[in-house]
């Protein structure tokens, strides 16, 4: 079982933006993939089960970005 | 002695990127301070003598941008 969550983020300009999110959401526990599309501004997560968003947020933090929503 | 020349580069669109072209730009030879202005869109660099344009264009190059020219 896995689930895919597709954040939008907003702050990303670059590849660089989008590797520094790609990389702070791939080590959060349970997730397997992250694509960031940075034409939309959105990161879809595939995990293990849907994530805290709390932890999203501060991964999303930590990266130096903002978690602006969450589609379903 | 030394020189300060500003560079203007395209491209450059968050702190990821000032922060690939300062790298860059620092390890030149004779190379002393470099200052990256990201709404400008400039590399101000003080080094010993003035660089040869194609070491600051292949520089810019490696960081992923592009040098579009250089002010006096």
């Amino acid at each position: 079982m896995s689930t895919t969550t597709t954040y939008q983020i907003t702050g990303m300009t670059c590849g660089h933006c989008a590797g520094a999110v790609t990389r702070e959401l791939s080590v959060l526990p349970g997730v397997h993939d992250v694509e960031v599309d940075l034409g939309s501004g959105t990161a879809k997560v595939t995990s293990d089960a849907v994530l805290p968003i709390d932890a999203v947020r501060n991964a999303v933090d930590e990266a130096g970005y903002e978690l602006a929503g969450v589609d379903a």
